[in-house]
């Protein structure tokens, strides 16, 4: 019987409260773990502040060698971790295989960045003043993080945070999704055998109750969250002196404009709507198109839906399966209802059995609709028809999310409007706005998020600057 | 009779609340002016959330010449500025005219940086996934600025918030402190005659709880503030979704080594410690001086500080005045006397007359201590001697505050200890650590702050980034 | 009677050998001034490497003000330079006055600039070889400049070397066009007043034989042309040991769309065509047209050709005036009958006055032509139909010159594919390729020369980077 | 019997001239190899010039992959590489796998710097003509590469052309050394077996009449060149419009002042003067120490010299062996005994047997002696005593060259002064000059050479930029 311990400041342990975690489409036993209790998080803690110095002073050349021997190792195992995050979180074997992929890129980046961190050199003699001085800005890790992630990428998403954790020198506590922690304890493994020094790095699947530490102890010096929007804008108002990076969810669309490309737009708008079962922070939720094309686009587009095929997350060739859990389902199938009672018509699926819901394309719908303005997080994609670009955006921006958004389009002026106009963190021109690579930065505006991530990007948030201010002559 | 309105969105208005600004020294009537309701402030923020899109459209030249506009009036009128903060705040007027020219050089610097706004060009093909693609990551104002500044510089820092806003595009609205607001509505009157739309700038002195709005207002985007370390952290707790940037004090320390330039030392000493009264965030609170040379650098910092002059703050030779008000100079006093029931000794100083607390100095002080350990925000300075290097960081180290430092050295070893142990935003070597250019980054580590501002660094703080991702081929 | 001298080295002084600077439109005598010798050449190269250290030492404040004060004195005189461009050139005044805003402006951006030398710090930690070392590095200036400047704009394209040479640190020696010196030397007057120390600009008229010894002499550090491409290459291979920057001519392009906004596209391309008679580096010679929009274009470009205003160029409403002189008309008359003599059509002009040369529209070309292939430099156009971007594009290429293109259209993928192939330094989207403004990197590939201007490229190219190799700890 | 074929073009071929390339030390044959005639030149530039626009077009993740196998396969074969390294040029083992050991580095750092390519993205509206313009700037592979390298480091400075050839997408021809081919003929066999398109590279031993070619061939658009001053230097005056990278030798100085680590400066100064007997572009020549610490140093530096093992280069423990041949032994024997007839005093060594030259200290020295004034390239250093930090640096800066120089002080004002004051391309504190890490900035000033190499820095000389200028709205 397969068991993952705790990653505990260097020590793999077992605790009092096990957690059994099962393939959510089989409902098979995947393996069994522990919840970390008020000791195991203060030692992990402890440690974290302990090993602080240590990391601090760790030269580039064995971030690099710790980082890149991590990516080389998940490199080997890849196919064995695509299939424990297939089983844990339900996700078909290819996306979970290009997630693992994807996790191997993070670690690589990560690696690079430990050699390329923030620097600063600059003239201060600009007045009088600061005659025969220059200013050199070292960056320093800001100390301890705390890090909470979410179920649908259980690896990746993990990623995002210890990577750069690593890099900068922060020592990071991380908690997984209770739902999904065992590819993050299966990583733990590789990363105990680096040589990054003990305490480094704990990974304790936690109660929401003992979580609530890591917002709110004052040690932690960062607060790194992905998750849903309404649990992160309340841990921001109690994270005190700490520094927050918020990774929430949003509603993300895509205009198709009469320029597109329409297969293009069509087979990417299945993948970005449908793959993981939409359970994806950037979900391609809402398609707007043309109207001189939207007869062409949604009947290929509602084909290509119902060919998706549906099947065990193990397999090679399966592209849907059932969603996280079945309470997930219902919820989304409530939205469908909701939203059908209020006008909105059915082109594609609409059914659920158990935990699985069948992909569904809506169209006639509202923006006040729960299938339009909330965040679905499940195989619902809504499907509308504009005729002037502009109403599209601003159809677009009427939501309190702000992630990505995506423009098929071969004019420069829709370009650069989509720039100008839409309210998100990323605008993606011929392509979906679930398109993410792992270098760029992303994160939300209004109330998807706050801060950013893309290594680089995190590893920023994660230092803080000191000039030293030194005389020339 | 002087009177000075408000300026609200763009308008000089008054309103039944009216505050008499006196000369903390001679108890002068500086000018009247007025606290804005809720009313005005309710005004101020609709204007500012309209005329957000037509100041994130104001191309780069017109932002330049805006804030070069004001650069050139307050040149012209520098004196005059300079005459006017003297007397509001009680600050000898050669400071006074050291102030109004830094905030000249921050508006010149503002007028410069708009046209270099942060700005991003990336590969994307890092990966298949990326290929034919790569980012444009352009900058955007964040939105609505909330800023409240001190009564220390009455000028310059709030033109530390409001060039930046015009730079970055936000509209801003300004709470100065209520005791010192007059310079800042001065420069009102330089602003309304730029070409910047109205409801860009407004500044309201307000009373507490209307300056609350500022904090807790959801239309804002940013909070930035600089005040006192208690004040700012509860303002981040209640700060909602926005963005907040906080500049807090501390109890800067500065290190004179055995290879120092003693009298350059001792000169800058003098300045750091005592210029205006040392109500500065980056007073020069505590002086460590190696053994081998205390005894000279003692006796002839103590001469220099006894020949301090005290005069009306409005004289050109005045190196000395009182304190921003009497209740400031009692504690300051208090302070004094309880470090020296607890063993301390004075070397120089140590009396009250009214507002006015002599320079004074002391020795023999225990870090636990309010006057070593708490922000004295006055004219005292402590003295102490020591033999190692590493400990006498380990001294400097020794406090909740972290803002920056000074060491006088031509070690090299001991420059490179000192940016990498002493935890501060800044490590200012052969200078106070009351040394401050306009253009470098500014802010403090632990309680004292968050984020950092200096033009181009508190420009980054107002924008937010967006990621175009396009197509290369 | 109006009199130049030589600026050299600081002082103001006459040689034996005067030159007459006559109107080339009008004929009438608009200075007298000198031609420099080897006496006096050699006075500015002594006393250029004599004052090279105190240049170097220059703080950039002291840098700024120099910089800042030309270009505020410019601003105060810019009618009277403007006139003088007007008529020693025989430029348009409007046109005299757009170049004298623009040198204004270079001025300005390089006293910026001085502000923000190039700098570096990086890690060193890479390997182990380089643990506990770090990097800086600084850029210095690379030592006394020899200068050559071209008629056509006497003083911008003589600004974009003395600015960055004074920003940079550098001493400079220009020798600007013998036949247009006046404004360069109506400049030195501005320059003398300023606190730049003596020595470090000298502007000196010279005759080819003398002019040689700034491309030979090695004490020059750099040699920057701006000039014919037959000379400027020549020049490299006998600089010795010294950098070239070399800024030559070309055959600029243009393609004008279907998706293009043809009332825009035809405005730009007679400025492009026609302005200061196509006497321009990136003059636009050849127009190649979608034929979906030929026939459109054609006619409104036509019309508005036609409706130049011929005059005086101190007139303000004059749009065209002489050629520098009746050679080079002859020279436009001889390659125009060339190219008709090859079955060329003339759509518009094509005669003679004099120096005068009527703006003309030539079709049927080939490329082959001289009108085509060779830089006409003059009021010449070529008219061309296409129906593939791709071979418009292939005939773009179909040069020895690469210095700037536009295209005019909203096709994101016409931009791109310009970008990735079109060989040139500039590729103008919705502009002319005349299109230039001051701080954007400038310079040609193929035989349009080498390095790049731009005040920031320029200065990069005049300084040379020390890398500061030093421990951390 | 070992053949080494060369590498043109993608193919592996024998030539009618064959090379025998023997040990220098026991005079062994190592193995065959062959020169390439203008016949295989010639295919070299014609696939070069073809294969150009694949190279541009390669995605970064290729680039990568490519340069990242290559860093791998040296990495699984870097004991063979060494020796072959020790064999071909007399290089002591540890040297030789040292040097194989950068070379991995140089191409793991390519493939990095293969995805950060440089870029730029500016505004342009600092004036209203570029009102709604920005400029995004993409540098594109300059053409085909010239490059030819020395003997003494025949695989990294070899690699230092070729992984940022690859790295930018440049093709490249190169020379190698005809004394030392076989490590980078070796290497050629692990760069075919990449996805590198064949003609990419060639690697070609030539005479110095078909090397020649390279400089002079227009179709190559950068020659890049390592080796001795006198053949740089005439090379950039025949090569054309070519751009020129000039990697040349000097006769670098250390200063050891009386703060310094002796025990440290003692140990670095015997490789730095020592390491490879002294053929090394940066080898440590001249050596001047503070009075203070003379007698010190040079006690401890003389026992260490002498206790330099001499022995076959293949063996571990060898230090030092013979020079690269007899004649260059030769001439250093004369340049010592022309020092000593000049008042030289000999302190070490001085003997030469065969090509075998003792490592020799002269003392007394003139800097108008050949020992001080030219690039000894052998194991000679010379040894002077100081008194003033400013006079030591005058000595440094007495010469011809300035590639790098060392400072041994743990004096801020001193590291300052070495940096402003000392005209080399680096300036080592606390190390010898020959302290290179491949990824920082290298390269002389004066007749040092022109340019700079370490991979980002010799990507940026390997490419061209190019801005398109667009519209924002």
């Amino acid at each position: 019987m397969s068991v993952h311990y705790l990653f505990c400041a260097g020590r793999f342990i077992p605790t009092d409260h096990t957690i059994e975690v099962k393939n959510p489409h089989s409902g098979d036993l995947v393996s069994t773990t522990y919840l970390a209790g008020k000791q195991e998080l203060e030692e992990a803690i402890d440690k974290a502040v302990k090993v602080r110095e240590d990391l601090k002073n760790l030269p580039s050349h064995k971030r690099y060698r710790i980082l890149k021997d991590i990516a080389d190792k998940l490199e080997e195992n890849k196919e064995q971790f695509a299939l424990l995050i297939a089983k844990e979180a339900a996700k078909p074997f290819k996306y979970a295989l290009s997630e693992t992929n994807r996790a191997i890129q993070t670690f690589t980046v990560a690696a690079e960045e430990a050699k390329r961190l923030p620097k600063e050199y600059m003239s201060l003699d600009w007045t009088p003043a600061g005659e025969n001085k220059e200013g050199i800005v070292k960056y320093f890790p800001v100390g301890p993080v705390a890090a909470i992630s979410p179920f649908n990428f259980p690896l990746n998403l993990a990623v995002h945070k210890l990577a750069p954790a690593i890099a900068s020198g922060c020592p990071v506590v991380l908690k997984p999704a209770t739902r999904t922690p065992l590819a993050t304890l299966e990583l733990s493994k590789i990363i105990a055998q680096t040589d990054l020094p003990a305490g480094a790095v704990s990974v304790l699947p936690m109660n929401r109750e003992t979580g609530n530490m890591l917002v709110t102890d004052e040690r932690f010096k960062l607060l790194t969250f992905t998750g849903s929007p309404s649990v992160g804008w309340k841990m921001k108002q109690s994270a005190g002196k700490k520094k927050v990076l918020l990774e929430l969810g949003g509603n993300a669309g895509v205009i198709v404009t009469e320029s597109a490309d329409i297969n293009k737009a069509v087979d990417r708008c299945v993948v970005g709507g449908f793959a993981y079962a939409g359970q994806v922070c950037i979900h391609t939720q809402r398609i707007y198109v043309h109207e001189e094309v939207f007869e062409e686009f949604s009947k290929r587009f509602i084909e290509k839906v119902e060919a998706l095929r549906l099947g065990p997350p193990e397999e090679q060739n399966t592209d849907i399966t059932s969603m996280i859990d079945e309470s997930n389902a219902k919820r989304v199938e409530e939205w469908v209802q909701e939203s059908l009672d209020s006008g909105a018509k059915i082109l594609a699926g609409g059914e659920r059995h158990g935990a699985y819901y069948k992909p569904t394309v809506l169209t006639n719908t509202k923006s006040s609709m729960k299938v339009c303005s909330l965040e679905v997080f499940g195989p619902v994609v809504t499907l509308e028809k504009y005729s002037e670009f502009e109403n599209a955006v601003k159809e677009l921006n009427n939501s309190r999310y702000g992630l990505q958004a995506g423009v098929f389009t071969d004019s420069i002026y829709e370009m650069n409007y989509s720039l100008n106009q839409i309210d998100v963190g990323g605008v993606i021109i011929n392509d979906v706005p679930t398109f993410r690579v792992d270098h760029m930065p992303y994160g939300g505006v209004k109330d998807s998020g706050m801060g950013r991530e893309g290594i680089k990007y995190a590893i920023a948030e994660m230092m803080e600057p000191k000039i030293l201010v030194k005389n020339t002559y």
